[in-house]
């Protein structure tokens, strides 16, 4: 362990409000495999918590079942590492109830900071939030599932992360691919 | 488009041979999700084909249908973005069919480069990989389901690449994850 696994990093994927292929606000389903590859990376890059956000009840049940499996289980008895990684989900309603779980852990607001596939107006690059985090202030990285965060909550956070950007113009990642691409360009030690 | 985007890379997903979570060597069935976000990743860092190996009739058959949905069906017409990832998949029973068919397409034998996410003695550095990409030779880098690549796979191979480590011990990423980062290392042009 080293001074880059120290920044008070969170992760929150939110399934409403977020966006539907045509621009309208939805909630989107719980995706199981969402679960699995966002907490394994998180846990990977030392995120202290991963948020499930959504304020529907048979999700919130859908997804307390798979971490139930996953932790207490026989799925934790059948890989401890997967276990080790879905027992740091936590699922709330909505953003505000992230922050305040955040704030009562850490003693401190969370800077929030959203995603988006998009170019946003004042966008914050990968080194400068890469450095912000080295100050020990806790951070909420915010992703959007189906099309994107809404713009209800763009507006709302204190920043939006510039999009990642592979060779051209084609940027269609999955929510998975985006936030493994996102910890590893903001918390790898060494490459 | 620049520089960075003329490397020929070419991603395999190898189901055969894998090793299970005891070390035996199995086929593995194929996972919906890897075929999308692995496509999805590809394109968007200009990979030119996505092999996904097995030697399995209905595991083919399979993956024939999902491709079918999303290019030809109505998921092309639903979501043109998916249909641009999803047509550069390729099936073939083995490696060496992928390599043969890299051959054909190049002119040249590619450069066979395998992952794991252990340690492996002489394993080749991103930097290193991402300059020899630069020289304009085939590469096709070589993806494990399952618990990984299988020993006879990677003592096969010309070059192994480092593992992705975030900031610790822990490194039990997805496939997809894993497929994602090391794009974002090799292939990315600023960040």
């Amino acid at each position: 362990m080293n001074a880059f696994c120290r920044p008070k990093i969170y992760l929150a994927l939110v399934h409403h409000p977020v966006v539907n292929k045509n621009g309208d606000t939805v909630a989107s389903a719980v995706t199981n495999l969402d679960l699995h590859d966002i907490a394994r990376a998180g846990r990977t890059y030392g995120a202290r918590a991963f948020y499930v956000v959504t304020p529907l009840r048979d999700q919130i049940a859908l997804v307390e079942r798979i971490v139930h499996h996953w932790t207490a289980g026989p799925g934790g008895t059948f890989n401890p590492n997967r276990r080790e990684a879905l027992r740091r989900i936590r699922i709330r309603p909505d953003l505000s109830g992230v922050v305040e779980d955040i704030e009562r852990q850490e003693g401190a607001v969370p800077q929030t900071v959203g995603t988006c596939a998009r170019e946003y107006p004042g966008a914050v690059g990968y080194e400068k939030l890469r450095e912000a985090l080295s100050t020990g202030r806790p951070y909420v990285l915010v992703f959007g599932t189906a099309w994107g965060l809404s713009e209800t909550v763009l507006s709302g956070v204190d920043q939006v992360l510039e999009p990642v950007r592979g060779c051209g113009e084609y940027n269609h990642l999955s929510v998975r691919s985006a936030v493994s691409i996102i910890l590893d360009r903001l918390l790898t030690v060494e490459k």
